[in-house]
C-alpha cells in the first residue's frame, strides 16, 4: 500500500492525542484513505517525558526544521501553539510544498490572513478542524454541508472551562472564585485560567468561524470581549427567575454591510437548546438562510477529541495526496473572496435587550429615578423584580429591557453610577432572545 | 467563468427547494466553487404547476432520459423518490459518466449496495447529504470530521413528524390520534402518516448512517422497527415521574462482531441533551472512540433545509469537477471495506433496561405474582410506582427494570398476558440510559 508521511511539531497534550489516534485507529485510517498514514517524525523540545504511548524513540527530534526540510514528509502537523515560531514553521513548510494541519486558534485568529494567503500562494492545503470546538466537526460543516447557505447568525459556547465554571455557579450556587478553584483542581482550567475566563480564547475561535462563514479573514482586534469574572450567583438566580440562564457566548450576526461579532456573558432562554449545554461541553448554534437553525455539540477540548479532529484533517489531506491533487477547497472555502479583511462593528452600535441589577437604597422614589434615566435614553423596561431582600446593605432592583442601543445603555449607566440612591455599580448583562424554530 | 451543468429529476418539494437555493445563492455558490453552477434541465411528469420560482420554461421536460443522455450535464440530481424508476435512472446516469446526488433514503436503504457498487464501477461520485436529517450536515461529518473514529453508538431522532406528535402528547397530554390529526392539519404529516409513525422512515435513515459509520452496507430487513401508535399520554406521564421522556429513537451500537440496529419508542433521561430535541426537529447523538459524545441538531425535512443539503452536495461535486477529478471519497467513505453486507442482530438478543406498565386488578398479591414471573426470567426491578388511581377499571403498576435480555422479556410478558389478575396487555418501552459526559 502507498505510504503518506506525516511530521508532527509539538508533542504536548494534543500532539500525544494525535499520535495515539494515528496508532490505535491505523486500520480505520488506511481503510478510509486507501493508503497507509505513517508518522515519520515528531519534534518537541521535550523528547524525554513519558506520554503513555509506545513509540520508536528514533522518531523523536528536538529540531522542528528536520520535519520541515524532510523531503519525504507530505503533511506537517503544527501542534506546538504560540504565535511567532509556529507561524514561521508553517510558512516554511508551505514554501517547501507541504500541506499543513494546525489546531492553533490564536495563530489563525491573529495572523490567519498571512497563513491563508501563503497556502494559496504555494498551492498547498491548510486544514484546521481542531482549532475550534475540539472534535466537533464544525469547520468541515462550513466547508461542505452548509456551503449552500448565507450564514446569518452564530452563537457559540466555545470555551469549556468557562462553561464548567458557570454550570457550577448555576447548579450549586457557588461564587465565581470557588467555581474557578474547583475547575483548576479538577484539571479543567489552568492556574490562573485568564484566557479562558476573559473571553480571549472564545474570541479566537469566533474569529475563525466568522472568517470561514464569510470567506474572508476577520480582524481579531475588532471583536469585543468581556469575561465572566464579574458574574455573581445572585445574577444567575435572578436570570433564572426571568426564565434565562447565563452562558459565555460568542455571538456573530451578518447583516450584509454590518458585521456584529463579540464575546460576552449573555442570558439565553431556558427553553433554548443552547441552555442544555452544560459542564465542559461546547456547542455552536447557527442559522443559515436555507438550512434554518442548526446546533453542533460535543467536547470542545482535550487530548482525545482534539486528536480526533487533527487526524480527520490528516485523513482529508491524505485523500487529496492519494488522488494526486494538492488542493480542493481553499482555506476559507471561497475561491473568490470579495474583500481583503472584515471588521466587526464597535460594541456601541449593538442593539439588544439588557438585564440590569441596581443596588439601591431602600427608599421611596428610587425606581422612578432609575426609570427616568432609562426613558431619557430610549431604553424601555420589559419586566422588573424588586424584592425586600437585603443584599449587602442594599436592595436589588432587577430588570429586563426591550431592545436598546448599547451606546445609550453606556450613557445611562454612567449617569446611574453617580446617583446617591444607588450603593454600587450597576450590573449589566446582554440578553439573547434566540430565534425560535417553526414549531415551538 | 467555467460552467458546470446540472440536471434535476423530480420537481416536487425538495426539487423546488434545490432550484431555489441554486438561484438565490448563485453568488455564494460561484464563490465557493470557482465555477458557475448552471441548471441545464429539470424533469418532472408535472411541468405545469406553479412552484413559486421564476424559471425559464424551456428548462422543463417530462423526459428524465433527456437529462441522463445530455452530454453537457455533469451532475444528475435525483429527487423523484420511489424505488425502481429512481434506481434505473441513477444507474443509467452513472453509466453515462455522470456524478449523482440523491436524497432518496428509501432507495439507499433498500438498494444502496447496488448503487454504491455502480458508483465505484463507473468511477463517478455519489453524494446523499439530503437523505438523512434534512439540512444537518451529518453524512459529511461521517465522511470527514469524524473519520478518525470508530463509531460506537448512534442514537437519532430522525423523523420530525413523529417527534412533533410525541412533543404534543408530552406537552399538552394529547392522545395519540389527536396529536396525529394536528400534525396532518399543520402540514407536518401526510394523511395517513404511516411510514413516519411506524418507524420505517427512521429505519431507512438509520441504515444509511450505520452503513457509512461501518463503511459497508447494512441490510434494511435486519433492522427491527416499532412505531409510536401504541403510546399513551399516561405512559409519557409515568416516564416523566421516573425522570425520562419518550422519543422515537433510531439506535445503533457497534460491539465488534455484534451490530445492534433498531427503531423503537424509547425512554431517555430528561437531563440528556436528546431530551431537549422537540417539535419537528431532528438530532443525531453519537459516540466515537476518540471524539466522545457529539450531537447534531436541526430541521430534518422540508423544502429549504433539504434543498440546502442537496446543493451542498452539488457544490462538493462541482469542486471535484473543477479540479478535474471524478472521485475523492467512495460513497461509504471506505476505500477497502472489509465485508460485503452487515446484518443487525435480532431484537431478541438486545440487552437493555425496560419500562413496564401493568394493568392490574386492585387485589392483594398482584405485585408478587408479577415480580415472581420477572424473577424467573432474570429480570430485576429497579423501581416501581403503584398508585390507587383507577385507569379504565384497573390499577396501573409501573416499573423500571435493570438491564435484561429481550428474549427473556418477551417470554415473561407472554406469561403475564395469561394472568387473570391483569386486565390488559402489558405496555413495554425500552429505556436508554445514555452514557454521561465527563463532567455531568
Amino acid at each position: 500500500m502507498e505510504q503518506i508521511k506525516v511530521g508532527i511539531i509539538g508533542f504536548g497534550t494534543v500532539g500525544a492525542g494525535t499520535v495515539e489516534v494515528l496508532l490505535k485507529n491505523r486500520d480505520i485510517i488506511s481503510s478510509r484513505v486507501g493508503s497507509e498514514v505513517v508518522i515519520r517524525k515528531i519534534a518537541d523540545l521535550d523528547i524525554d517525558s513519558d506520554r503513555g504511548i509506545s513509540i520508536d524513540s528514533a522518531l523523536l527530534t528536538r529540531e522542528a526544521m528536520e520535519i520541515i526540510e524532510d523531503p519525504d514528509i507530505q503533511i506537517v502537523v503544527e501542534l506546538m501553539g504560540g504565535l511567532e515560531k509556529a507561524k514561521e514553521y508553517i510558512l516554511k513548510a508551505m514554501k517547501n510544498g507541504k500541506h499543513v494541519v494546525t489546531a492553533n486558534k490564536a495563530l489563525l485568529a491573529e495572523c490567519g490572513d498571512d497563513i491563508y494567503r501563503a497556502a494559496e500562494e504555494y498551492g498547498v492545503s491548510l486544514a484546521f478542524e481542531g482549532s475550534v470546538g475540539g472534535g466537533i466537526p464544525i469547520i468541515g460543516s462550513f466547508k461542505r454541508g452548509l456551503s449552500a447557505n448565507r450564514i446569518q447568525n452564530l452563537m457559540g459556547i466555545l470555551n469549556g472551562t468557562s462553561n464548567y465554571i458557570l454550570t457550577r455557579m448555576t447548579d450549586q450556587g457557588l461564587p465565581y472564585q470557588e467555581a474557578v478553584q474547583e475547575a483548576i483542581d479538577l484539571g479543567y482550567a489552568e492556574d490562573p485560567p485568564t484566557l479562558d475566563v476573559d473571553g480571549t480564547d472564545a474570541a479566537h475561535k469566533l474569529v475563525i468561524l466568522v472568517s470561514i462563514a464569510l470567506g474572508i479573514p476577520v480582524s481579531f482586534n475588532s471583536v469585543y470581549r468581556e469575561g465572566i469574572d464579574r458574574l455573581t450567583p445572585e445574577d444567575i438566580r435572578f436570570a433564572g427567575e426571568f426564565g434565562y440562564c447565563i452562558k459565555l457566548l460568542a455571538v456573530a450576526r451578518n447583516r450584509g454591510d454590518r458585521l456584529e461579532a463579540r464575546v460576552n456573558p449573555a442570558m439565553i432562554p431556558l427553553d433554548h437548546i443552547m441552555a442544555s449545554v452544560n459542564g465542559v461541553y461546547n456547542a455552536l448554534y447557527l442559522e443559515g438562510d436555507f438550512v434554518g437553525p442548526n446546533l453542533y455539540y460535543g467536547l470542545g477540548a482535550g487530548r482525545n477529541p482534539t486528536g480526533s479532529a487533527v487526524v480527520s484533517d490528516i485523513i482529508y489531506l491524505a485523500r487529496l495526496i492519494s488522488h494526486g491533487i494538492s488542493k480542493l477547497v481553499p482555506p476559507l472555502a471561497h475561491v473568490h473572496p470579495q474583500a481583503k479583511e472584515a471588521s466587526a462593528r464597535p460594541i456601541e452600535d449593538l442593539q439588544t435587550a439588557y438585564y440590569f441589577r441596581f443596588s439601591a437604597k431602600d427608599k421611596p422614589g428610587v425606581l422612578s429615578k432609575i426609570s427616568g434615566i432609562l426613558g431619557d435614553h430610549r431604553i424601555s423596561i420589559a419586566s422588573v423584580i424588586q424584592k425586600g431582600r437585603d443584599l449587602k446593605g442594599s436592595v436589588p432592583i432587577v430588570m429586563l429591557t426591550h431592545e436598546a442601543l448599547e451606546s445609550d445603555v453606556i450613557k445611562a449607566l454612567s449617569l446611574m453610577d453617580k446617583l446617591d440612591v444607588l450603593t454600587d455599580k450597576t450590573m449589566m448583562i446582554r440578553v439573547e432572545q434566540g430565534e425560535k424554530g417553526p414549531s415551538e
